[in-house]
Formats: C-alpha cells, sequence, structure tokens
C-alpha cells in the first residue's frame, strides 16, 4: 500500500468496493477527483483498475485494516467515511491537505456513501441496550377500568376470584374425555354458588338478576369458553327456554333443578339439515289425543337434532323444537321438553345418542346428536307460554299468527346472542392485552448502532393493534348499552300487563332489541376472530405456543361466527328491520309519496355533503365527534333507502320478497354493517359524554375518533363515490389514523390493562 | 258468521289482523268500501270494530277455517288472498258480483296485502323436493387440471397414490407423543421411497430434480401440515443447509443420512429474542486456534434456539446459526453443524434440549429450543461454502464485505419460502374444495312454497368463495412460475462459473427471485388464513367439526404467515427491492433527474389515467386484460414512486435508511402488496394465453377477470383519489364482480375439482 494521505480513502474504497462491483465509469470519476487534489494515483492504483477489481481476500485484509486503525478512533469521528478516513490518516500521522479532503468528500457524495448508512457498513456496530420506557397511565386507571366494566361489576369481581381460587385450573393437555369431565366440575362449582340461577326468579332458587348473569357469561369468557358454552347452554338456553317458553308449572316442576345443575339438560334446535332456518325444521311433534300425549319423531336423518351441546354426555332433559301437529293442523315450531337420558346416563328408550367427536375448538362441550323414534311426553310437556293444548285436545295460542307466534319465541331467547357478543368481546380483550403488553416490550431491528427498536413503534404494528383497540373500546359501550336495553325488557316483561298500546310498543322495542342484539352478535363476533388473529401474528413465533393462548382464543371462539345465528343471516335480520321499520315510517305515503320523500332526501343529503365536506382536512373537523355521526349516519341512511327502493322496484315487478331481498344481498348486507357501526359510534360517543373526570374522557376521545375514522378509512371508496368525501379529505383521514395512532401508542398498555383481564387469565403468557 | 259472499272476504280479514292490529283510519277504509259494493256490513261487523279488535282464539278459528276451505282450492286459485277468498266463496256457492270482486281487490291493495308473500302467510305451504341441478362442466376438466397442476405431475400422482396407500391413515385422535411419532414413521416412508433426497445430488444419493421436491411438498400439504413440516425441517432446511451452504466435504459426510433420514437434524437460527432479524442473533461461535475448534455458545437466555423443529424428541445434528468470531474479530452470522444428541436419544453434554410445549397447531411437529454451554466442534463444522477458517486461523471468504454475504447465505434458503407458499395455497385448494362442493348442495331458506335455495346460489355466498377461488388460481400461476424460475436459478449454479457480467446478472435475477418468493409466500399464507376462515364460516356449525378438515387447516396453516419470514417483514423486503430497483434504474439521475423524471411520470400518468377511465363502464372495456394490467400497474408504479420521493426526502434529511423506511412502513407496505398483486395478474394473464382448448382458456379468462376486478375494488378508495377511476366506473366494477359471480357459479364445483385435490384428503368430510 501507499503513504498514510492513501489511507483517508480506505474506508471509502472499501465500502465501495463491498456494496458491489465499481463501473468503469466510476473508477474514472474517482481517478480524476484524486488528480485535481494533486494525489499520487499510483498510491491507490490496485483499487482503481477497472479490468482488476480487487479480490474478495484483499477486500477482506483492507476491512481489517481499516477496522484495526479505526478502533482507536472516537465515535464522533466515525459519522462519516470522509470524517472517519481522514481521522485515520491524522493518527497514522497524515495531514490531509485542504484539496484533499475536499476531493474525498466529493468522491463520498459522488459515490452515494454519505451519512451513517455507509459507516455502518463497515462497523456492524455494537447495539446499546435500552431499558423500556417507563410507562405512567395519563389517566386515572381505577377509574377508567370501572368505566369500561359495566353493570354488576361486584358480580365481575366475584367471578374473578372464583376463578382464581384454585378449583380452576387451567385446562391444559387433557384428553376430550377428561376435558368435559372438567367443565362439568367447574359448571357444578359455579352452580353451587349461585350463579348458574342469577336470571331465574328468587322464588326458584334464582337471583332475579339478568344483568348479573351476563356479567358472570362476560367474565367467565376470560377464562375458559368451553366453560363459558357449557355454562351457557345449561343455565342459559336449556334453563333460559324453560323460564322464558314454559309457565309457571315448568318453572316449578324444573326450575331450581336447572339452575343447581341437579338436571342437566339440552336445548335441542338445529337439526342436521336445518340450523338458520329453524322454521323450516323437520322433527314432528304430533298431538295423540287418545293418549294425551305428544310423539316427537325424527322423520327423516337429516332432521337429527345437531351440535347440540350437553347432549354427548350430561343432558337428561332436552328442549326440543318440532312442528307441532294438533287435530292434524300442523301449528309451526313448538318447544318441548323431552327425556332424553336417565339417572343412569344411557339413552332412554327411543333416543338414540351420538357424539359430534372432536371439533375445531370447544372440546371440553359434549356436542351431540339426537334422534327420536315416536318418543311419547305427556301433553304438559308443551312448553306453553305462547300456545298450548286444551283438555279437549284443542290447539290455544294467545298469538293468532303462525309466523308472529315463532318470531316471539325466539326472541325470548335473545339473551343468547347478548351474552355471546359481551363473550366474544371478553375474548378479544385477552387477545388485546397479551399481544399490545407484548409489543410495547419486544424488540426487533433498529438503525445500526442503535437499540433495536420495540415493536409498537413501528406504524404498522401501531395501525396493525390499535384501531382494532379502539373498536374494542366501541364495541364495550355498545354492548353495555345493548345488556341494559335487555335487562330493561326482561324487567318490563315481569311487570303487570299493559293496555294495547304501550303493548305496541313493547313490540316494536322488543323488535328492535332483537336487531341490535343480532347486529352487535355478528360484529363483535367477526372483530374476535379477525383480532385473535391479528394478535397471533403480531406476536411471531410466540403467539404459535399453546400457553400463550391464542391456541384456545382462536379456536374456541371461531364459533361465535355461527352459532346462536349465523352470522350472515343475522345481518340479513337487521337490514330487514331497517327496512320495516323504514316501511312503517313511510309505508302509507305509497309510490309518489316515497319518490317525494327520496326527493327530499335526496336534497338534504346534498346538503349534508356540503357540510360533511366544508371544512375539509382540518385537524379539529376530522376530530370533530359531530363529523363523525354525521358521515356515518350519511352511510347508513342513503345505504338503507337505496336498498328500501330497490326491493321496492322488484316487489312490484312481482317477485317474493324473499327474491327481492336476495337479489340485493350483498347491498342489504352493507347497510345492516352500516347501520351497526353508526349505533356503536354512538354509544362511544355518549359514554364520552358521561365520563368521569382524571384524564379519562380525553383518552376515550381519542380513541373515539380512531374507531369512526379507520371506520371511515375502510369504507372510504364508498364515500368518495358518493361524493361525502373528496381525494384529499381521504388522504387526509388515512394520515390522522396514522397520527392517532402514534398518539395513542404511549398509553396503550395502560389502555389495554384498564380491561382488567383477571391475572389468572394471562398467568404464563406473554401477556405478563 | 254470516252469508257466503263474506266468505271472501274471511283470508284477507285473517292476515290483515294477524299481521298486526288494525288502525281506526283502516277499518273505515275498509267498511266504506264494503258499502260502495253494496255489502251487508254487518256480515263481517265482528271483524270491523276499532274498539274490539277481535281475540286471538277468534283468529286463529277464523285460520282454521280458511285453511279447512283453502284445502279444496285448486293452487292456481291460491296466488292471491282475493282469487283465494273468490274461489272459497264460489265453492260454498257463493257468486261474488263484479263489484264485490272490485271491492275485494281494492282492499287488498289499500292494506298493501298483494301478491304471494300474503298468501304465505295464510298457508305455510309444504316445500316441493328440488333435485340438486346437475353439473357438467364446460370444458375439458382433465386437461384443466393437467394445466392447473404445474411442473412434475408423475412425482404428485406418485406422492398422491402413496398418501392413500394404508400407510398414511389420518392423525386423529393422537396423542401429542404419538402423533410426533406417526409423523416420523411417515417421513420415513417418504425418505424410503426417496422422496427427502429428491433435490440433492444423484451422488449423494439424491434426485437431482429441485422441481420434483418443491410437487412433493405441495402434494403433501394436501394430507397433513405437520408431516408437510416435518419433512421440510429435515430435508429442505437441514439437508438444504449442508446442501447449499456446506462443501463437498459436507455433502459427502451428511447429505446422504439426511436424505434417508439416518441423521435427524435440525435447522437451528432462530432465538427467543431474534426471530426475524437474524443478523442480530446471539449465539456465538469463536474460534479457538490452539485446539482448531469452534466454541458454541448461548451468552444469554435470550439467544437460546427457539421453535427449532425436529429439536424436541428426533434431532441429532444441528445447523446452528451463530455469529462467528475469529483472531478477535466478528465475522457475523455463519452456519456450523453441532451434534445435539447421541444414538441413544439424550442430549449430548452442554447441549440443553427444551420441548416448545403444546402448540396451536402442527402438534405432530417437536419444535424444541436448544441451549449451549461452551460446546466444541471441529473448525470443519463451519459450513464453508462462503467462509472458512484456513489452516493457519485465518477467517477467508469470497465475499468481502458481511452484509452482502450474509444475505448471500440466507438467500440460498429461497427454496423454504417457494415451497411454503405452494404449501399454504395446497391447505387453500383443500378448504375451498370442501366449502364449494358442500354450498352447491346445501339448501337453506326460501321463497315459500318453493324448495329451499342452494347456498352457493346466495349472491353473499358467492362473493364470500369465488373470489376467493380466483385468487387461488391467479396465486396457482404466479407460485408455479416462481418454481420454475427458483429450479433454473438452482439448475445455473450448479453449472461451471460463468463470467463476471453475467455473475452480476445472475446476482440481480437472485435478488428478485427472492423478492418474488418473499412476496408471494407472504399473500399465498394470508390468502389462506383468510379463506380457510371464511370457508369454514361458510359451512356453518358443520365447518366446526374437526372431521371436515378446516380444524387441522385453520390451526396448522396459521403458521405460515409467520415462519420462513414474518409477512410483514417479507413485504417490507419486497419494498426495499423495488426502491433498490428504482435506485438502479434512476440512481445516477441525481435529484434534478428524478424530479424530470417524476414529472414525465405525472404526464404518461395522466395520459395513463385518461386511457384508463376513457371507455368508462362497457363490459368489453372492463373484462379487457390491457384495462386490468394498466390498473394494477399504474397502482404498482406511482406507489413505488412516491415511497422512493419519500424516503430519499426523509435520507436527504439526514435520517438513516432504517429510519427513513420505518417512517415510511405502510405506505411501503401497500406499495409492495400492489406490486405483488400486479405480478400474479401477469402470471394469471399469460397462462391464460398458453392455455389448451377445450373451454379451458375461457373459464380462465373469467376467473382472471374476477381475480383482477375484485382487487380493483378492494382498492377502489386509493383509485378514486387518485383518478384513476371515477364515481360511475368504481360502481360499474362493483357490478361487474357480482356478475361474474354468477356466470362462474354454475361451474364452481368443476372448478374446485380442477385442483385435484386428493380425494384421500377429503374422506369422510362434506366435501365428498
Amino acid at each position: 500500500m501507499a503513504g498514510p494521505e492513501s489511507l483517508a480513502f480506505h474506508p471509502l474504497l472499501y465500502v465501495a468496493w463491498a456494496d458491489g462491483e465499481l463501473a468503469a465509469e466510476e473508477l474514472a470519476m474517482l481517478r480524476g477527483h484524486l488528480r485535481e487534489a494533486g494525489l499520487p494515483e499510483g498510491a491507490l492504483a490496485e483499487w482503481l483498475d477497472p479490468g482488476a477489481p480487487p479480490s474478495a481476500e484483499r477486500l477482506l485484509h483492507l476491512l481489517d485494516e481499516v477496522r484495526r486503525r479505526a478502533a482507536d478512533i472516537s465515535p464522533e469521528r466515525r459519522r462519516s467515511l470522509t470524517e472517519l478516513g481522514i481521522a485515520i490518516a491524522e493518527a497514522d500521522g497524515a495531514h490531509p491537505t485542504r484539496e484533499e479532503r475536499a476531493a474525498i468528500l466529493r468522491i463520498e457524495e459522488a459515490l452515494g456513501l454519505g451519512g451513517p448508512d455507509a459507516v455502518a457498513t463497515l462497523f456492524d456496530p455494537a447495539r446499546p441496550i435500552a431499558p423500556l420506557p417507563e410507562i405512567r397511565p395519563r389517566f386515572d386507571p381505577v377509574a377508567m377500568a370501572r368505566f369500561l366494566c359495566g353493570p354488576s361489576p361486584e358480580t365481575r369481581q366475584r367471578v374473578c376470584a372464583l376463578l382464581s381460587d384454585g378449583r380452576f385450573e387451567p385446562a391444559t393437555g387433557l384428553s376430550t374425555a377428561d376435558y368435559r369431565a372438567r367443565v362439568t366440575e367447574w359448571c357444578r362449582t359455579l352452580a353451587d354458588e349461585g350463579l348458574g340461577a342469577l336470571s331465574y326468579p328468587a322464588e326458584f332458587g334464582g337471583g332475579d338478576d339478568p344483568a348479573a348473569f351476563i356479567a358472570t357469561f362476560e367474565t367467565l369468557a376470560f377464562f375458559d369458553l368451553s366453560l363459558l358454552t357449557k355454562f351457557g347452554v345449561q343455565f342459559g338456553l336449556f334453563g333460559g327456554s324453560i323460564h322464558q317458553l314454559g309457565s309457571r308449572r315448568h318453572h316449578e316442576k324444573y326450575l331450581r333443578d336447572a339452575g343447581t345443575l341437579a338436571l342437566p339438560g339440552c336445548f335441542a334446535m338445529s337439526e342436521t339439515l336445518h340450523g338458520s332456518n329453524v322454521q323450516d325444521i323437520q322433527t314432528t311433534a304430533v298431538y295423540d289425543e287418545g293418549t294425551r300425549e305428544i310423539v316427537v319423531h325424527t322423520p327423516v336423518p337429516g332432521a337429527r337434532k345437531d351440535y347440540i351441546g350437553n347432549a354427548a354426555r350430561d343432558g337428561r332433559l332436552a328442549t326440543v323444537f318440532a312442528q307441532l301437529e294438533v287435530e292434524g293442523e300442523g301449528r309451526g315450531v313448538h318447544a318441548i321438553l323431552v327425556p332424553i337420558r336417565g339417572e343412569d346416563g344411557e339413552a332412554l328408550p327411543g333416543v338414540t345418542i351420538e357424539d359430534c367427536g372432536e371439533k375445531l375448538g370447544l372440546n371440553g362441550v359434549d356436542n351431540g346428536r339426537l334422534h327420536f323414534d315416536r318418543v311419547r311426553v305427556p301433553r304438559g310437556n308443551l312448553l306453553d307460554r305462547f300456545a298450548s293444548i286444551d283438555d279437549q285436545g284443542a290447539y290455544r295460542s294467545p298469538i293468532a299468527s303462525p309466523a308472529r307466534r315463532f318470531f316471539t319465541m325466539l326472541g325470548t331467547l335473545v339473551s343468547g346472542r347478548v351474552a355471546v357478543a359481551g363473550a366474544a368481546l371478553s375474548a378479544t380483550k385477552v387477545a388485546l392485552t397479551i399481544a399490545v403488553r407484548y409489543g410495547a416490550r419486544r424488540r426487533q431491528f433498529g438503525a445500526p448502532g442503535e437499540a433495536e427498536r420495540i415493536l409498537l413503534d413501528y406504524p404498522a404494528h401501531q395501525r396493525r393493534l390499535l384501531p382494532r383497540l379502539a373498536t374494542t373500546y366501541a364495541l364495550n359501550f355498545a354492548l353495555h348499552d345493548l345488556q341494559a336495553e335487555y335487562v330493561a325488557a326482561v324487567t318490563a316483561e315481569g311487570e303487570p300487563g299493559d293496555s294495547g298500546e304501550s303493548e305496541v310498543g313493547d313490540a316494536a322495542r322488543r323488535r328492535r332489541l332483537e336487531a341490535t342484539a343480532a347486529g352487535l352478535k355478528a360484529s363483535a363476533s367477526w372483530h374476535a376472530t379477525d383480532t385473535i388473529q391479528v394478535c397471533r401474528e403480531s406476536c411471531g413465533g410466540r403467539g404459535y405456543l399453546a400457553h400463550n393462548r391464542f391456541a384456545a382464543l382462536k379456536a374456541d371462539s371461531d364459533v361465535f361466527t355461527t352459532f346462536e345465528g349465523d352470522n350472515t343471516v343475522l345481518l340479513q335480520l337487521v337490514a330487514k328491520d331497517l327496512l320495516t321499520g323504514f316501511r312503517q315510517q313511510f309505508g302509507d305515503l305509497g309510490a309518489l309519496g316515497i319518490a317525494r320523500f327520496a326527493a327530499g332526501r335526496a336534497r338534504r343529503a346534498i346538503a349534508e355533503r356540503n357540510w360533511i365536506i366544508s371544512r375539509k382536512t382540518n385537524e379539529a373537523h376530522l376530530r370533530d365527534p359531530g363529523f363523525h355521526d354525521a358521515v356515518l349516519d350519511a352511510r347508513r341512511s342513503d345505504l338503507v333507502l337505496s336498498l328500501a327502493r330497490r326491493v321496492r322496484h322488484r316487489i312490484a315487478r312481482g317477485m317474493t320478497a324473499f327474491d327481492a331481498l336476495t337479489d340485493c344481498q350483498h347491498h342489504a348486507l352493507t347497510a345492516a354493517r352500516a347501520h351497526v357501526e353508526c349505533e356503536v359510534l354512538r354509544s362511544m360517543t355518549a359514554a364520552e359524554g358521561r365520563t368521569p373526570s382524571s384524564g379519562v374522557a380525553e383518552w376515550l376521545e381519542r380513541l373515539r375518533c380512531l374507531y369512526a375514522l379507520a371506520t371511515i378509512e375502510r369504507e372510504a371508496a364508498w364515500f368518495l363515490e358518493q361524493g361525502y368525501l373528496d381525494p384529499p379529505k381521504s388522504k387526509a383521514i388515512r394520515r390522522t389514523v396514522t397520527a392517532l395512532c402514534a398518539e395513542i401508542r404511549p398509553q396503550a398498555i395502560p389502555l389495554v390493562d384498564a380491561f382488567d383481564v383477571p391475572r389468572s387469565s394471562l398467568e404464563g403468557s406473554i401477556g405478563l
């Protein structure tokens, strides 16, 4: 090699060659700069010959030499290849001239090797160890947790305490048989604590407290979803069907034992060929006037009861849904109590029980199939709140229309959807707590020489987790509103009969409750499936290990999307309800009236559009709850109106309502989702308005903004199509979503901690 | 009741009252019409008093009476309440006058009770039993299947035959220990058949046929993903690392035994604290010149090797990645062969092996953790294709730059990503086959009196499954192109050294291959996760039963999103490659050049925009491959250009490249996805161009249209923002997606059958 001056070029030469072959023009340029600076080209000749690029061995030696020399140079002089080269040359006794320094810098620039990245390719500097930033809640965490937790906080606390008192050891590594046995044991413990009967009347050993029952259910979902499901089947569906569809006689005979689990039971509605379409189930229940018995029968194999929880192992009595026939007349679907298993555990004569076998999840629940071969039960086993057979063998019902009777009966079972929505959200909270806490501690990759970056500091990681955190908050409040509505309805029913008019009001309220429950069950369960998956992926390989809980959460919660009503079917129910509401409001107007209404609506829409767009991309506007509400409400209303028009148009052309709605199915589902999203926003905004102080409101506001804007962003195509957004505003919304994620990120841990997932549910996981 | 004339009103009256209370005005209107027709109001008085609505009992009697009388009326006279009423009256001997008939019709209209829906509330008519439509492929199914199957069809057939020959009984209901043993047995069977060594050189017992190895892997994915993974770990990763990173000495010593499974091994790269960021792993490998040994050590607990397949039970030798230090100098990550377990199955001294325990899926694979306590191995255990230690103890490498050496080493492992992408698509094909076949046979709901409708005839069901079917076809061709590229690269490497220039070309091709593999692995695995979930939901409760395969498919394939490279990290790699390509194309232009280029590009973009928009919503245009390509390519180019600008801007402001790219992460990921989508479309379009005749091309064309338009629809917000679509065109695209789904629906079964999922993989499921 050459004199000390040429040393100054070594770092640059190494990096340039190591990055890839230098082209002839680049080398010519290099030689030119050296000549200009008056440097002897010969000293560096071996690095400048395009015909003979240096061998890897030569380059490795050069690297080693540079590294050795650089070891003594202070870090401040290592910030660029030029600086480092000059420092090395100086350390060797050289004094590069001004021209030489300028030449080096020009070469550095020409090769695009300025800045820290180029130096880093040389050193592979050690990463400093950085502590995790301290996280101090910027709000009162106790107040936030209390505000989020919803009604019956004492019940929630009691259940949490119970679940961590040693009797509830997580069921890991158990065989299916042992897991089922364990879950039954757990259920018994909960029943012994009086939790199963919470919603039943006090005179039958109950707690007269449907809110506490739902709170129990939501809390169990933090722990084990097989237990949750078995608990729901026994106390909610089986006991609940006796409570809601039976009369006093049934309550007296069965309700206490259902609540203590002395009488394990099933809710036998679904059949192999009819799950969603309950109205067309095929099991028959024919009244035999001679013996005053009802004959329950499975007429074809596809009419067997299927997926029935509690059936394969424990259930002794089943609420069986069947097509009732009295005096030769079909009366539609009714519920009949049918004993299926003796105290010895054997199936009773005429009943065939099969095990559904292994499932995707919930393997602690004994799902089974029931086949009836002309099984006779006394007339009194008909659950007769809405229909009975009198002593003369005549069919009687307080509701004349078979369709209305059917939907009224099914409507009493709304509690299942209310409860499942809450359970799905609890499962989501567990997943988010684990993923956010892990993401806020795990580091991976980083700029050279710096500590690796915390996952949650990556914008993409924030984008994956934080809008879902915001949606979880929003759904939390929407579900509590739903629960309050449900409890009010149940309580009102218990009161003495009202006048005719308020009964109509009750029916409307009831229908709204059912639609809201359907919509929120669909939203919350899809949100759970989506969020749990994203959380698992956010934890990488660790997320795949069973002890980190995603395995069970994912497999078990998956069923929420299709049980207690398939989500797609439920959203159609929401859409139908929106159309009914629409008809009630405008039904009498006739075609001309509708046209006039639509014109008026269009004028309003234009005005709204202008208002919504008007202030465009300004920060305060984009975060304004009025803007959020106007946008999501406009979407809902427009979609419902256009759906109504399209359906009406088809019916006018002679289609059945079924065909018309099916033809517009995609539109109907979109309208239903838009409706639910708007209602969820309203719950969230209302909650914001009643927050305690201590910074809670401020963080809820950010989460509401994120929920609303992320929802608008997802549906931006529609808003752009309709003219509610223009391109600059759409882009501004995207930027604001990213900005909100960054704002919320420092408080992400306190915000998931406020979910109050019991410590025992996180034990042994990366969420602790 | 009254004379026979009034009978004509009974159906109408029943339905009106059963639907809900009639309002006073409605009753007044009713009375008015009766009066006009000269009918004696008294005959119907009991139904017309707003002060005393009929009881449910009266209505039930009315219903029974109407039903009884209607039983004798022919179905043609039951099409409306008016018709039915008149027929009933006539059957009773009445002869309603013209005026009476008109009055009934007016009432029907005024109450909005016209049409079939109103009649249906009365009858609940029995549904006819309809056979399933016969499905005749409109294309040559054998030609389609052959065209889809890709290279090495004979290997695929051989593996399929093997998997159904009795030795491969599905592993259901096994304990984890038994499942692991079963999978090891299966692997041995495959090895005995010579399938493990397919890609190794013939002189070491191999097949010299990397394409056949990948075909085997893809085919195994139809069967059991634990077997697939174990097979991949042993023959692909462990054996492959010896083959690709070792030299002849290593091949001679180990490759034959790796291929026969005589030597079970591990690929120990990931560590607890470093999964994605391999460059920063912490395991050390220090060369001890005195003993000529390498000392492999786990310096901190987080540096233990984690999630290592084959480690917990079987592996005896491991390819361990560690930071090599020679003569006190850090040389970066290198691979060293370390024996971990004796023939007796016990861990060797200094090696601690832990079991990772239960996982979300793949429980037939024995994942474990390895901890090394200063384990010494001979110098020759360094896999030395890219770096070695010479007899003098000096470090030597044909690649001078540590970073380039690292990425070259990692690059040789690209086969893992190629293979995983294919396996993910196979799993997707199984799920789609089951869900489509089930959806084409299952009926649920329907218009009154009609057979229930087939699920796949619902537009929403089509929308869920068919665009995913189209994407699966498109990815099928993209993956086969990738495989061909990979095989060409591997084959080229085996050939004698080329000139310098073609080496540069090789490097660029290699880099492109790596980026394509990364992008397609991410796309195919996310597509699998999403599609399998949707398929499971589409099958309702049945989808939740383990024997219908979604349980295993979902749990096992989930890992594909994060192993062999986390998908988010992989897409960033794609983005970086796009920027590099960008730099290579335009790097020399300087800032001014870039600005000029950008301006030119913008002019072009406007021209393109105009062209893309010009013919707007016309059918032929929307299905034109030129349009599809132009749109997706414009998106990709725009996003890459704006990303390049934003990154360059940040670097110019002094950010490191890492910080600049992180700051634009969301943008970078979007650009990467847009790139992959565009490339996938090109593969699909190219495939269309080389189809055999017999109708194949025509159906591929429809699927390509659906893939392209569904992709554009999903990204419609961006296209609207950029002015590539205007609102009417965006809406037209949505309509065309729906229309394409309906067009493809009748051939949905033949189209999934062409995936040729082996019958044995569907055995016992609803997919058969």
